[in-house]
């Protein structure tokens, strides 16, 4: 495996593989079960498999968790040796964002829901980073976990009105055994909050069987799955509902493929989740 | 000279060329000499020469000319075909901008100066389609006027931003034989009009004159090239200054590489010019 360090000796080692079939997990590190899942997705169908560890600052408000986001730098290496990762691609942050940097790329209306609600430049770092990534990378095929599902639906959308030339492939969200979806913020919960986080996975669940027995109404799905939060201590509900899975807007009835998604606060943790589902 | 109207055909396209080194020229159309130096240049360079023709609405803001600039499309074709492209691409904008595009690119602070001030959402329409261009045609060069100097240093800073893998390469004014920079607009003017116009690179060559002769105080060669232009009638001044050539931020004194700037109003037809001098 190669680590690559800086931009210019990636855009050299690019050009070499001008007819190669690469595939693309851009992370935060971390790494854990899921990122692991798209890396193998990515080694079983391209010829080349790049993986870019980088902690976005763009990201961030100010009021986030940046400067302690957890950075196992030898043992995410590990992981990707052991992946059978063909390069890792790790800028700095001084050679990734200039001082004279200037430059924002936006998805208007679909960022500004759920997550955009609560972290209002959240998606805009997510995207300029991203657009930054694909053109270096310049990948086949780019694998996002479904976890970040509002992220999934802003980055193709980016790339469709962009057209920048990859394939976003959605793969499924990991999950603990107890349905804890996998987040390299997990880390943070304490032994008594790891017990509370297991509530949004449960309510999701419990709002998909809902719809799978017949439950159209989107007020009904929504109140029993917020009785479930409210049944464990500790738990602060951000947002629980259930929304167009392409455009994530409310719905009175559920109709098509909807998603349902959710956002709580556990201490100073915050979690989200999501799950799918086909109504009538 | 093949003619491709649609995205998808263009990305197949340009698939197959992935090792060919690639020129290509961004335009709106209703070519010049301008236009054509820029072409015969990439021509010069590179193995594959792409032009596009894209009257762009994103850059025109509602009270601007975008319905009656022109669309020459039969004799831009021929052109074309005569400076040796190979593809030209063409575009509608219901493919371009489809109803659910929401994407914007924006290069924040150089984009506010100059043309931002009397053209606020402009530089954001430019570097929204040049991104889009550039991710289709993925070129190793790029050839921009220095004619819209301003359009070129966003441009440049855009790419270096994003880390789009293109050379974007400077071409010179193109002039008439009195000074007049070529531009497609120059075909609203009417026989007055016509003769008003060169004002504006008189006064601009007065400037650069001024500069090789010594002068380093702005405001004195602001003062004489807008006495210059004052001499003429019906010209409108919307800006003129002698600023830094690399972040176009105005000086008290000539230093180093600096770009004479400026724009004016001639009834209804708005036109701009720059020169490049280098102070002491």
């Amino acid at each position: 495996m190669r680590i690559i360090r800086s931009i210019r000796v990636l855009q050299v080692w690019r050009r070499k593989y001008a007819t190669q079939r690469i595939g693309f997990v851009p992370t935060m590190g971390a790494l854990h079960e899921g990122h692991l899942s798209l890396i193998r997705r990515a080694r079983k169908h391209c010829s080349t498999v790049v993986v870019s560890i980088f902690v976005n600052p763009l990201q961030f408000s100010p009021s986030e968790d940046l400067s302690r986001y957890p950075r196992p730098v030898k043992s995410d290496q590990q992981l990707c040796r052991e992946a059978g990762v063909d390069v890792l691609f790790c800028p700095s942050s001084e050679e990734f964002y200039p001082k004279d940097f200037q430059t924002t790329v936006k998805v208007n209306r679909l960022s500004q829901s759920w997550e955009g609600t609560f972290r209002p430049t959240h998606f805009e770092g997510v995207t300029t980073v991203v657009t930054k990534l694909l053109c270096l990378v310049r990948p086949n095929r780019s694998y996002f976990g479904q976890k970040d599902y509002q992220q999934l639906l802003v980055i193709k959308h980016m790339v469709k009105d962009l057209n920048i030339d990859t394939k976003i492939v959605r793969c499924s969200t990991i999950r603990e055994s107890d349905g804890l979806a996998l987040s390299s913020r997990n880390r943070y919960l304490s032994e008594n909050q790891r017990r509370q986080a297991i509530s949004l996975s449960v309510a999701l669940r419990q709002g998909v069987q809902s719809i799978k027995h017949g439950q159209t109404n989107v007020q009904m799905i929504q109140n029993s799955m917020q009785k479930i939060l409210e049944k464990f201590s500790g738990v602060r509900i951000e947002y629980l509902a259930v929304c167009d899975a392409n455009t994530l807007s409310t719905l009175p009835r559920v109709k098509g493929e909807v998603v349902l998604v959710g956002a709580i606060q556990i201490g100073k943790v915050r979690l989200i989740d999501n799950m799918l589902a086909k109504g009538p």
